[in-house]
């Protein structure tokens, strides 16, 4: 049985101001909790249906997490997702760690305002999966704990550290040894062209690309070719941010096995 | 100024119970109408704020395309979008043509049951560019037509074909010298198994992977090798159906350049 107060602390979190306030985000989905539980975040509070919390419960019992039985309808009333799941985390934000920037010793993605949530969660779920361990985001990068950036990370979110920087101040703090590869219409081809295995892969915002303060800090400029069998035939215009952070990482990641 | 049995029957759109009665959709976004308005596409009525018709109107006229010039207000009633976009057309749906089933000569992507519609939108737009023509959808792969998918095609819906299958059958009727590439956590390392340039990419869907009733059809299992720089480190379990997509159509072109 859920509270009124409850109910208006969850739907609290939905808003930055109020994560930032109360130091706390929303995680849901049976998977991505048992992610979280697993991992070294702190569960405040878990809020799930009879039959999750039957197959779960010691887990939270174990680690004293304090949960509440509710009902599908009142988990109607708190989801931030468009069709429910049988478990909701209250999760803390952890203290904000400092990024080593002298010590970038493998691949570093930086994000340049990356607008929509499924994106950034996917970028992260990427990172995950080829091994790249931190993400710079630019202030105006939309919020890692916004509940569809969680959702969207599919569990990634415990295991890939997100930082936020002014994005001009942190490039130019990068030892200029390190190259800076940034996805242009006119770079070079990313199949062909050298790529170091220590380096930073900048993407650009879904609307408008690398923006203008940070294109000066571009040491490579690369491009994914696209392909047309029929001479003339037009194509897309662009790829997604993710689909083409997908592509750039697979291809550095193929070189160095 | 909408009237009632505007707003009616472009709510009935977005089921698509009513589109197949119909035979229409709906497009929404500047960029992606007027993509529409320059395709062979077919739309019946457009709906638009007074400073999009001002800089459009005279195309509008030219093809002699119904238009109804609306407030923002009436935008916000009818869009299907989270955020309204200063245009609305409804389509035709283009009658359905005969996949020239006996004349694979490039690749083709086939999709396993794909339920999310930004899913399908991203992967037409992948589709489009890397060069693939066409692409064959299961029966139960969410419609072509959910504003959601023609949506995150970004306009590539009017380039790339999509058909509906039973896929066993469709499978079944294939010349068995084509491959079949299916993605499997044991299949081989993409990065260095040997790709014909002529071939089905099967994608399965974002829970269940490729269905029992399909894999049989497989003939050459691959896989997206994960990368762990530092040893023992959990990683991502999978990558999201979109995004396996565009690794495996990059990896696809780049050998073949």
């Amino acid at each position: 049985m859920l509270s009124r107060n409850q109910v208006k602390h969850i739907h609290s979190l939905k808003q930055k101001k109020f994560r930032e306030i109360h130091r706390q985000f929303l995680a849901e989905g049976s998977k991505l909790v048992l992610e979280i539980l697993e991992s070294p975040h702190k569960v405040m509070a878990v809020y799930a249906l009879a039959d999750w919390l039957e197959r779960n419960g010691n887990i939270l019992l174990s680690k004293k997490i304090p949960f509440t039985e509710i009902s599908e309808g009142e988990m109607e009333r708190i989801t931030a997702l468009s069709s429910p799941s049988p478990v909701l985390a209250i999760t803390e934000i952890p203290a904000t760690i400092i990024f080593p920037v002298a010590a970038i010793h493998d691949l570093l993605l930086v994000l340049d305002d990356i607008k929509d949530p499924g994106n950034l969660g996917t970028i992260i779920r990427i990172a995950d999966w080829f091994g790249i361990e931190s993400i710079i985001c630019s202030e105006n990068t939309v919020d890692l704990y916004n509940p569809k950036v969680i959702q969207a990370t599919m569990g990634s979110v415990v295991r890939v550290r997100v930082y936020y920087f002014n994005l001009p101040e942190f490039l130019s703090s990068v030892d200029p040894a390190i190259k800076i590869y940034g996805a242009f219409p006119e770079g070079e081809n990313i199949y062909s062209i050298q790529l170091d295995q220590r380096g930073i892969i900048l993407i650009g915002s879904e609307s408008y690309g690398i923006s203008p303060e940070v294109i000066s800090k571009v040491t490579d400029k690369i491009s994914i070719p696209s392909y047309s069998p029929a001479t003339g035939r037009d194509h897309a215009e662009s790829l997604n941010a993710s689909i083409a952070t997908a592509i750039i990482c697979s291809e550095f990641r193929r070189r160095n096995r």
